[in-house]
């Protein structure tokens, strides 16, 4: 073997322990939610046939997808997001009885400019819902994400809640024909970084007429209450069928939610959200602090699952922004790591003593203490007491000829200083007084 | 978007729901017990520059590599362990205070010959102890595993432990030149498939003499207490200070081992393990039912976590068959997943009466109940009945105009075919009362 300089893919990332104790921790508390809310797990391969992908992106998606040939010349891709493999799965699985429900944690690959923050190998959290066409499938949703965020401590969120239907009809009725709204759209989405005033500027600069460009902005960013701007919008837009349905799907979203939390969520009817295929009511979570974008979106995308299968399968969805919930925790100290997991060290003070040791550590473990026996015999103890601080353990097992012919070990409290030489029965005990 | 047809690579999976609640439990049951052993998580990339993984698993296994160029014509490569990796991650971390116990859990990639039960993306679990040389870092190891088992249920089982260094001696002992001694290792590797006749029939053929054939293999099989056999190899074999160490290494062994447990472990002097790379201790995992091989793996290797430091770092590990003890939880029986995680679905009646319903949901899971609110309006009740029929979900919570005006609601028991009538107060009594 040749010695190769070790590295890393730019883009890619090696997870410390530290950093894998937020992440375990999310992720624990994501599946505990789940599954309290009957959200079933699943998960599908990393590597998919390319076709199954392609398509589904746009183009600028595609040209981000790690496509190969494997060893059998397939034409393959790892997978991009977890929705298309959740669309594919739908259509090799139509024995799973509708609506269905399921969540997905995994790693996902695109080969992005990386930048602060933004990474080729992270990870999506997605629950959705699929075979259900009511508001209610989305209360589902919108409960769980705020059960998450109290779940982790974070108080200052909001959950903005829009219905795409009710934009479109909203730029309809300002004269904007439908050609022009997704650049409109584009510019609404600073609407957080650059103010009404900027967004305003922009859209005059493209050459929109000044007098429907500030009152469209003002009905976006307007404070009212859920009622009043449902009124409103009653008034101000052509009521088509599908757009009764958006008002009637807002209304029966806040009207129930209001059961579960009278703050934290918000009617935003500039939220557009980037992707294509939605169709109906859409979401998303920001914090003040830090200012990081959003932390969840979602939306229904009624045309999306069904297309492997042949039939429509209406379904809404939302998906955790992983690797920013991951940064959010970091900077608010809301999850304080330990540095080791291991609570004692059992120390080692000849061949001879390793076997008594050993068994004090184990009659530890079976009472549920994380203890580390210390791996080398003939070790001076003062390397194993620093090997301890340095790891942060708090409480070295020490067991000498002494202690072994007389059935005692010594337990040390390296930050406090303090230490005990007791009968082995009497471990717990003080592991206890010690409060471990 | 035109349509695909849905398909999946040839040795990759979808893991439904019911697959992924076996795969849970025994990744949290592995987690729990590595880190009461003080092992710390670790994650790298899953892709890897392909000169960090070439070199390292001989010509056969680089073959199976995933190997391709990125866009940035970058020579990348899938992760084909999670060994070596590791070894990269030490390297560019040398801050990290050593012993380090780490553990990893994860998927890898090897472009195998699919076939019962292997696959081309499949997870392992990894255990290693880096920078610690006695025999008390295998003892943790091996105290791991066998508090694992216990902790799945698994109640015949059989950890094997050899040294590769006294298989080495033996085989010198009978006349059998270095060069040979992988060809007999590879008919070794069968006894418990083809037993010592087999064996013995098998190295004949090959044109090993029989008189030393016989005699090697008695040996290897002779079932004597530890004591004896270390007696006995100390007379067969010449006793250099490799061989002394490894004596002194089985005997540190299972004197400390006979702490933990007086059987589950034995000495198999026959026990080679393929991998190159070990050069000390060695063991393996083996179930009487179902007959599957080995269930987990391990052992030393001195030359392998140094490679890109540049510095020797001994190191021991274990590996868990992750997917083959996922089969042997299935076909033993040990882990009966339910077909659903819900364990109450409130059903909706109406528009009007969906508040209140999903306030009542809201209430049970914040008591940890896990609660599926059907997510649908004005479909039948009917309907919502035999769907959580279908999915297994024991209780239906219903509340119709009357229940509402009332404050109260209805719980039905699906198989057991009862129903209550309640205040809404009452719910987690009669719940509790049906032992849910």
């Amino acid at each position: 073997m040749t010695k190769t300089e070790p590295r890393i893919l730019k883009g890619f990332r090696d997870y410390t322990p530290e950093v894998m104790r937020v992440r375990h921790f999310l992720m624990g508390t994501l599946r505990e939610l789940f599954e309290r809310y009957g959200f079933q797990p699943l998960d599908t391969p990393l590597l998919e046939y390319a076709d199954i992908l392609t398509g589904k992106y746009g183009d600028e998606g595609e040209q981000l997808l790690y496509r190969f040939r494997d060893h059998g010349d397939r034409d393959v891709a790892l997978r991009y997001d977890l929705t298309i493999p959740f669309a594919r799965f739908m259509a090799m699985h139509q024995e799973i009885p509708l609506p269905f429900r399921r969540y997905h944690m995994g790693p996902v690959f695109r080969a992005d400019k990386p930048q602060h923050g933004r990474f080729r190998e992270f990870w999506q959290c997605d629950a959705d819902i699929a075979g259900a066409t009511s508001f209610m499938a989305e209360v589902e949703l919108l409960s769980l994400a705020y059960d998450f965020f109290q779940a982790i401590g974070l108080e200052h969120f909001t959950i903005r809640i829009n219905d795409r239907r009710l934009l479109t009809a909203l730029l309809r009725s300002y004269g904007f024909n439908d050609l022009v709204h997704a650049d409109i759209l584009r510019s609404i989405d600073k609407l957080d970084k650059i103010g009404a005033a900027g967004v305003e500027k922009e859209l005059v600069q493209k050459g929109y007429p000044i007098e429907h460009t500030t009152d469209f902005l003002s009905i976006l960013t307007m404070e009212v209450t859920i009622t009043e701007t449902l009124a409103m919008l009653q008034d101000k837009v052509d009521v088509t069928q599908e757009v009764q349905e958006a008002l009637n799907t807002i209304e029966g979203i806040f009207a129930t939610l209001k059961e579960r939390a009278t703050s934290g969520f918000a009617l935003d009817l500039s939220l557009a959200r980037g992707l294509l295929y939605y169709d109906g009511p859409v979401f998303e979570a920001v914090v003040e602090k830090p200012q990081i974008g959003s932390i969840l979106g979602g939306g229904r995308y009624n045309g999306l699952v069904g297309i492997f299968r042949g039939t429509s399968i209406p379904a809404t969805g939302i998906s955790f922004g992983f690797e920013r919930i991951v940064t959010v925790l970091q900077e608010l100290g809301l999850h304080t790591a330990q540095s080791n997991s291991a609570q004692i060290l059992a120390s080692v003070f000849s061949r001879e003593t390793a076997p008594y040791t050993f068994a004090q550590a184990a009659s530890l473990r079976a009472q549920g203490f994380a203890v580390e026996v210390y791996p080398e015999v003939g070790v001076k103890i003062g390397k194993q007491l620093a090997y301890a601080d340095k790891q942060n353990i708090p409480i070295v097992l020490l067991a000498g000829p002494d202690e072994v012919a007389r059935e005692q070990i010594t337990l040390k409290h390296l930050q406090e200083g303090k230490q005990e030489t007791i009968g082995k029965m009497e471990m717990t005990r003080i592991l206890q007084e010690w409060s471990l």
